[in-house]
């Protein structure tokens, strides 16, 4: 049986993936630590590397400023990159930590403990700092990393991956607890994800298309980093100022990213009061508003929404809005519209707060806070793989622990089963 | 666009699963309570449907002994069943529960709880006693469940689910809470496993071929529930009485079961005082002995193992016998044929108890002990839906708190990101 570059390359990460998993704390911050010197000491050649690529995306001619800037590294930018790994290193193991023990009546103690995952691949686009982060924050959790990046990224990520290796292997662990899967056509990336023989758990990193072919095609266990159609619903009586400052936060403060606001909700009895102040405060900041036809009747300068608007993460500064009659309408709105990434109430009523916190079926959701909190740090979890919209295994911010598994661990004195 | 009878079928399933969801302790109970007394009530109207079922099996001919066991129902066996249901009254409500909660330095309260998993499809094989203990299960957990069974157990699991729907009404909750999908062919199964917009889990229960089938056409998540070839080993200085006791346990037991052990590993400097006392005993339990050429210097009376003997399950009165050199060999064979599952070690060194509790990769490791244990009863976590070998979300035995998800609550007093 002739076996293909992808498999070989994922088969090494599966046999490294025993040292990396029993390797002590020390060990992988050592680790961790020579990869951040590499990438300061390699600066010149990652950033010859990272040039190529360039090169190679003006020479196709179509791309966006965006996009460039995505894929562009800098010297600032790879010491915030080495400045990550030290942030990685300073975040306590959650490898070996037994999370509960119990006895038995027949005198078993029965635990359970944290251990690596194994096999943790990451599909991505192209960003090469995912390289460096997923990698770091992989192997800090004890697992082999398998990195597959896009085409525009081979160079940088070529360097990259040549970084880590040397850095493990300066610490004594092997250089294939992360690999690169070079090939990055899609029957490559189709052949990845059905090797389960080898991997543990996929993680796609980037746009929903990428995140719908891994789905669709993926056998190896997935979990999905989400697309954020992320709500605010200003209930009757909420804090006008406060209300009015949260949704400017939401939606203006980072519109590009996945806890932003897309649907601001508001109340009818709250709606001649805080729309004019808030649409006033959006058109400030250049926000674009779809609205329904109430909205209308306080914003004529707005668009009318379509239907299409209510599911529509823009990811720019457009919002869209609407009135209810009641907080089981925000409620049910949200949860027909919703992709459950990150939903807010802003109220002042401690029992719809309650309901809402219960009803809403989301990854995180807030009471009187904006939703751009929904990240690792913000959340104090420390650097985080991605946000899962999922709800197996992992849901919202995956930091360490959520690269994770788990065993039971049993000490007995000789007991047999009746 | 025709929408399938499947789909239409799972779609209610759907839209039921915010009123379980949302149910309190009290209600879901009611339910469990009122499904028990249907099956008391209405026990002649479900063993006709499962004579049915047991006629139909008659006129195909073909069938095991075995499998007719399986599907049979008589009025203990409803018993049983309904006495399953009030053990799973009496185990606590996973959902709710706040499982930690800090306070962020911008005075951010950030907790994480656990909420149902939403709908949750059972995928099962002959055995019409799963009907009512998955969807028992399922339901105290929040979940809406999907009872997708045979063909063979049609009438039986027909019935079942209209007993489990007329508990469900009786007690206030919408019927279509559990919902049986009476497609029983191929296209329609697969259809099942793509319902990514309805379904949040799907866990197969039964033979390797049906979890391989789940597998690879799956689009939903699912937790596999696991094929078990474990493993014993018998450390040099192992205590030889109670090595015996528990092997003979592991392996003679409940042969038929995937926490049984099938291959028996023995340290050289042991096996001259082991093997012949232990195969003396397996043979008088009638286990028959594929050996490796060491074991057969001790036991004439084995068959030559072959390499594929170590990677079978024989679920049968069969074991598999190989002296090794070392715990490294030992750990090393577990961690190459074994699946994962149930794992252990008799020794009576603390040394090589704390290397083969960290180094061995399954869902239960244990020491001194038969792995005859790993089930969520025995391991004290209540009634089980499977047992996992996967690593993702659940590993081990699958109880209440595995059929949940969890998400994170904020409460703030205004705050915005900075």
């Amino acid at each position: 049986m002739v076996v293909s570059a992808v498999e070989t390359t994922v088969e090494q990460a599966w046999k490294a993936s025993s040292a990396i998993g029993n390797a002590s704390t020390e060990q992988k911050n050592e680790a961790l630590e020579k990869i951040a010197q590499e990438i300061n000491a390699q600066e010149k050649s990652i950033i010859e590397a990272n040039q190529k690529d360039l090169k190679g995306l003006e020479n196709k001619g179509e791309y966006s400023k965006a996009f460039y800037d995505r894929l562009l590294l800098n010297s600032e930018r790879l010491s915030a990159m080495a400045e990550g790994l030290r942030e990685i290193v300073a975040l306590p193991d959650p490898v070996g930590e037994v999370t509960s023990m119990w006895k038995r009546p027949n005198g078993l103690d029965v635990g359970r403990v944290r251990v690596p995952l194994g096999v943790v691949a990451i599909i991505y686009e192209a960003r090469p700092n995912v390289t460096i982060d997923a990698a770091a924050l992989g192997l800090k959790a004890g697992n082999s990393v398998v990195l597959r990046g896009s085409s525009e990224a081979f160079y940088s990520n070529q360097t990259l991956t040549r970084v880590i290796q040397e850095g493990l292997s300066k610490s004594g662990l092997p250089a294939s607890c992360a690999v690169l899967v070079e090939q990055t056509d899609r029957d490559s990336a189709r052949e990845l994800m059905r090797l389960n023989d080898y991997l543990d758990v996929i993680i796609p990193r980037g746009g929903a298309s990428l995140k719908k072919t891994v789905m669709e095609n993926a056998t190896v266990p997935v979990v999905e980093t989400g697309e954020g159609n992320c709500h605010t619903y200003v209930d009757e009586g909420a804090l006008i100022e406060d209300a009015v400052s949260i949704v400017i936060n939401a939606k203006t403060q980072r519109p590009g990213v996945c806890n932003a606001m897309e649907t601001l909700l508001v109340h009818k009895n709250i709606a001649a009061e805080f729309l004019p102040l808030a649409l006033e405060e959006l058109k400030k900041a250049n926000v674009e508003i779809r609205a329904c036809p109430q909205t209308l009747q306080y914003w004529q300068e707005g668009e009318p929404a379509s239907e299409e608007d209510w599911s529509t993460e823009y990811l720019d500064l457009v919002l869209a809005v609407k009135v209810v009659e009641s907080i089981d309408e925000a409620i049910h709105h949200i949860n027909v519209y919703g992709t459950g990434h990150s939903e807010a109430i802003l109220t002042t009523s401690y029992q719809r707060s309650r309901q809402f916190l219960k009803q809403v079926d989301a990854a995180a959701v807030y009471v009187n806070a904006s939703t751009r909190f929904t990240d690792g740090n913000a959340f104090g979890l420390g650097a985080e793989m991605g946000i899962s919209t999922q709800k197996l295994h992992a849901r919202g911010p995956m930091g360490l622990r959520e690269l994770t598994s788990s065993k039971f661990i049993i000490y007995g004195d000789g007991q047999i089963r009746e």
